[in-house]
């Protein structure tokens, strides 16, 4: 665990925490790491709060696998947070489990359950004043066609764009490389191609993976002057803190809480905690491993 | 099934088939379709053969999972090839099974079994003047130091490197594109870096991925002249041509015969079809998926 600050760390099996004396226990479930950054964005947020974190390393990608398996997938993860870990709310930062197991994890447990994809479409929704919006996203996110029903059902009209090299160029360290400056001014000309093509007028591209934060920098610097990127990572947080200052407003006010973040993977704690610290900003502490079966 | 010319396809179940008059059953198995490379250079050399090829997308990627599962996996994969297709001959077209279960795979099913390690480490040690050797890979064949050991023990001395760029750079279909050589020319530059601080002179590059073949022409242009280039495809096939030809001369001869290639995936059907093309050289035909359970 990696406690901010000085701290005696949590007992989640501690009955006596109350919701208004203590800081909330807010779990955060991914496929893999890349949902770091959506931690990132809530603790920039919300400081005074604990959070257990989960990558589901073993069973990734989920982009391949069918809509049952990763219902159960994600729903036995966020059994685990809620239950083992005591946490009262649940951030599905994970765009493929958003799109296709939202509903499942929701009927798996108790506590409110948020999505990356339905905060991220109303960021677009604000922001865009053409009504015309890009998505980039990873193959899987693209196939569900989950941002473009968001954005449609917002009266945005979207284009989407699968981006396969976005993820192992980020997971190179190359956030900052030529190359992936490149890269990215490629994807981006075949998507305004393609926009130009369809009659539309984009004024806002839509980051849709996790790991994409990481390139802010250079998207901004890719994108026509004056377009907003809008970082679903952010937008995830940020809808989260609403949901939870609605509930437990005292606790969320606390200065004297301290942050506290747990790390848990299914596998692949070594890769876990070698790229997770550039997701998350900081350290992600000793990351423990837990087996949720196949 | 694809059949090259004409034919009424083969029956695996048929216990007329006899090794002397009919072409023999050669199986071949990668956790994904990066293996078609070869299957491909294996078609090259034996056209008069049934092939049955199968990819276990549904649990890849292999690299990062344990050994025991790895070889839990592969001693299924192998006994699927076999026992339902038939199988006289197989071929672990994977280099993470190759490492890590070969053993494994040899001991489940009564057939020769042939990895690509060894083949590829084989060709290097014809190739090298110099006796020293890089060889490129995936970050779990690097972290598994098989090629590595297969070196050392034929007395190469070797320099490793991972390069998770280029499966995704291959299956974006930027086999010839300048982003692509540069990524080339930014991990050899590394390496050669690295090789002339450790005081070796390498003239021979072992390519130990079967996604990289595609990539061929582009490492042969960024090589030092008068370098090698090992594809490691092409060193297991030659390899396995010479094991089945001292078993079966009479049938691979056979120039009535035709080739025939089923191909089988535990997921991902479409996506195997779409790019398993460029990986075998020709259409995959219809790709049939089969559910080898958890």
């Amino acid at each position: 665990m990696l406690v901010i600050k000085n701290s005696g760390g949590f007992d989640p099996h501690d009955q006596t925490c109350d919701l208004k004396t203590m800081p909330p226990t807010i779990g955060v479930f991914d496929s893999g790491f890349g949902g770091l950054t959506v931690l990132r964005a809530l603790i920039d947020r919300l400081p005074h709060a604990r959070y257990a974190f989960l990558g589901d390393t073993a069973r990734l990608p989920y982009g391949s696998k069918s809509r049952r398996t990763i219902a159960r997938y994600a729903a036995q993860s966020a059994q685990f947070l809620v239950r083992e870990q005591g946490a009262e709310f649940l951030v599905i930062a994970c765009n493929t489990a958003s799109a296709l197991a939202l509903d499942a994890i929701q009927d798996a447990v108790p506590v409110p359950v948020l999505g990356v994809i339905e905060p991220g479409a109303d960021a677009a929704l604000a922001a865009s004043k053409t009504g015309d919006v890009l998505v980039i996203a990873t193959d899987a996110t693209v196939q569900s066609h989950a941002y473009l029903a968001a954005c449609h059902s917002r009266g945005l009209r979207a284009l989407e764009k699968a981006c396969p090299l976005l993820v192992p160029l980020v997971e190179e360290g190359w956030t900052d490389h030529p190359v992936t400056a490149e890269v990215i001014e490629i994807y981006l000309n075949e998507l305004r191609s393609e926009a130009g093509e369809r009659g539309l007028n984009p004024d806002t591209l839509v980051l849709g993976c996790t790991h994409y934060p990481l390139l802010r920098t250079l998207f901004e610097q890719a994108v026509r002057p004056g377009a907003k990127v809008i970082d679903s990572a952010e937008s995830a947080a940020q809808a989260a803190v609403q949901l939870i200052n609605g509930r437990a407003t005292k606790s969320i006010a606390d200065p004297a809480a301290e942050t506290q973040i747990r790390c848990f993977a299914t596998d692949s704690v070594e890769k876990f905690e070698r790229l997770g610290s550039r997701f998350l900003g900081r350290p992600t502490g000793k990351v423990e491993l837990v087996d949720l079966g196949g």
